[in-house]
């Protein structure tokens, strides 16, 4: 049974302690490893991706395109209840991401001078879907439905070729894709997809900005063509999954267990935190944990997460907050006699689930909100994937002759005492015309 | 005199040769250095900070922080022309960003299941004024009005220790301060400052994201600790500053001129470009450019960034537009017959100024938009600077009973074709409660 941690009896560095993250693997030979791939396919182009892909991925086929015919056979598939519970979770991602469209901001600062923020669609994006164990077509749907809401010109979808073959992507994927439409998917995966989206090939064509979640090879290509200006952008900084449970002895410990198990079932390093005022409820909910553990076909997954959680006891809830806020957990689920309360004083949680009919699995899925989030305590700074990151805002500003002479006078003061003449000059020069019509 | 290039006649390779951007020194030597410092300060805190601003800023005090005494005798030699200028640009930025204030959303996407997104300020932020040979108010009303109007709860300010000792911060950076509400002031600059505000010493409190220009080792310190998770974010990535001027045979050859020239003289790296339909123009321009040279303090300067300045002549106004859009410039400045028509078909500029009557002087300093913007191509995809940086976006979900029952079951559907049992369970245990209290 997990230790259970007795905040207020820590010292501050105890306390720090018992919050901190593991490292993250900083491996040189990885980097190396993933650096060979993007420059591989950087130089050499389709051919190196069918290389790596056969290399890796198992890939059959020549064709890395998905062709229409593959994906109809494949939709032909779909589980009647599963296209179903799609279209739900479409229908409710869609409905709270068109609720975020960005509205353009227009301001007479000044008599003449017109200021304006526009925001526009970034024109082509890819959006990565991991492959491996199980199809992930929330994740499509998270990333595919804000990329159709903003009007992206391009959107670009990647996965690894299914097995047996190529081209057996799941038709949960596809039916997810169709919804969103898009049309043009790739079956290719891993850190050789990165540079293809990222610096184009002969078939696939750069993107601006690359989206999604992935194994260490695809984050890490991610990171490294970021940071090149003639590479992508990307979504947000990765690290492993997180579920930080605040209750109280009012929470069903059955409840909080399949909620600490859910996030468990993850991976490995999956972070599990559970944060209580109650003895009894961390004693309840350790025992169904075991109990529920018994039962999952991703057990070992889980208990090796679990084997790591934290069982934390504070003195009272105001203690669990500050917990809570100084840990900034990736999901935070409140199940508490005052949750509406708590949920005012969190300020730094990434998305919070409200009560004992919220689970994670409703976020993951089909409440509506995005499943994308930041992690490892960057939801400090970085925002929760929203509509926002598939635009770009830019400024638009026009002044008329009255608005040159109502601030060009103090823009020449400001360039002055910046020993910036060269702008000063450009305002005298205008103001000198206007005086000249005037004279 | 530059040479112009005729557009039409160059091949592919030719025009993205024309418009590529000089390549960023990728130093590693400067990459140690700047790793040395931040890990020395990180170890050593203040005594390092005070030992790095003695050896390169010539810090004469051992006090960092500026004192109230100091601040207010520097402000008694503000100059009044100097104070109402600074007042006006506050006035003009503070009234555009305030119009982009966040609104929080609340959508019911299914029956019974409330999301919403919430936006809260980052709690510390840490603002980079440089030193050098002027100071520069414009950029601390720049990033300290949006730091103001969000609310963050830390607003730090540093920069270099002025000359000829420490503490001689000029009087318009620390007025420019002062309407922004910033009282907590270091006199530090460079990579150490960058480590100080990441990372926090005994004085300085760390920062959550870093915002403001600098010289290459602050540049390469920001983009340091942002790779970090323990570090703090940064504003956005930097490069040499631009302006491209698109105008046709309409447009007065001495503004034209005077505002490459206001781009030319921020410093030897500044690019800047001219594209035009107009050979008559091209060659007014180029003259215009020339007398107007010989007249500026800062022509050595100038007349660097000029010799690899670019004039492009097009077949036509939709040529240019689309070379405009291929660049894609930080500054844009259109003074044309047709300047509406025009702005309506930029799709990759980070501040666009319309008009005869609008030199980038303008929003450099006073029309009310920000002057931190992407530069080299990252306008495709980031943003310019605006409230929006100055927070985080957060999500909160709350399900009834009843909105449990209405996406339960597509949760559960979804979670078994993702193979995530637990995901499923923690639904299941839900719905099954649910259905005994209604048997």
């Amino acid at each position: 049974m997990t230790r259970v941690i007795n905040w207020p009896a820590l010292s501050v560095s105890e306390q720090q302690a018992a919050l901190a993250r593991p490292k993250l693997a900083d491996s040189a030979a990885l980097g190396e490893q993933v650096r060979a791939i993007i420059n591989t396919v950087r130089q050499q182009g389709d051919e190196a991706l069918v290389a790596y892909s056969q290399q890796f991925d198992g890939l059959t086929a020549n064709s890395l395109r998905l062709s229409v015919e593959t994906k109809l056979a494949q939709l032909n598939k779909l589980l009647p209840e599963r296209k179903a519970a799609i279209e739900l979770a479409y229908d409710n991602i869609r409905k709270f991401h068109a609720a975020q469209l960005p509205r353009d901001i227009e301001v007479e600062t000044s008599a003449g001078v017109m200021c304006q923020l526009r925001s526009r669609a970034i024109a082509a994006v890819g959006l990565y879907i991991p492959g491996g164990s199980a199809p992930l077509p929330s994740t499509v749907l998270m990333l595919g439905v804000p990329a159709q809401l903003a009007g992206c010109e391009r959107i670009v979808l990647v996965t690894p070729p299914g097995k047996p073959e190529a081209g057996d992507i799941a038709p949960e994927i596809l039916y997810a894709a169709e919804l969103c439409g898009i049309s043009e998917i790739y079956t290719i995966g891993g850190a050789q997809a990165i540079a293809a989206l990222a610096y184009g090939t002969e078939t696939i064509a750069k993107v601006d900005k690359i989206f999604g979640p992935g194994n260490r090879y695809v984050t890490e290509a991610k990171q490294q063509v970021s940071q090149d200006a003639r590479g992508a952008q990307i979504d947000m900084p990765a690290g492993p999954s997180e579920v930080l449970v605040l209750a109280d002895n009012s929470a069903n410990p059955a409840f909080v267990a399949a909620d600490l198990l859910s996030q468990a079932e993850h991976g490995p390093d999956s972070q599990v935190i559970l944060v209580s005022d109650s003895t009894a409820l961390i004693e309840a909910v350790q025992a169904e944990v075991a109990s529920q553990l018994a039962q999952l076909p991703r057990k070992d997954i889980a208990a090796a997460a679990l084997s790591h959680s934290r069982y934390i006891l504070t003195a009272d809830l105001a203690q669990a907050v500050a917990v809570t806020n100084a840990y900034a957990p990736e999901h935070l689920i409140v199940q508490t006699a005052a949750d509406d309360e708590l949920t005012a004083q969190f300020n730094s949680a990434a998305s919070i689930f409200v009560g004992k009919w919220t689970p994670e699995s409703a976020g993951d899925y089909a409440s509506g909100t995005n499943h994308v989030l930041p992690t490892y305590g960057y939801s400090k700074t970085v925002s929760s994937l929203s509509l926002a990151d598939f635009y770009r805002r830019f400024t638009v500003q026009t002044l008329t002759a009255q608005g040159m002479r109502n601030i060009g006078p103090a823009i020449v003061t400001l360039a002055e005492a910046e020993s910036l003449d060269a702008h000063a000059n450009a305002v005298r020069l205008r103001l000198a015309e206007l005086n000249n019509v005037e004279g």
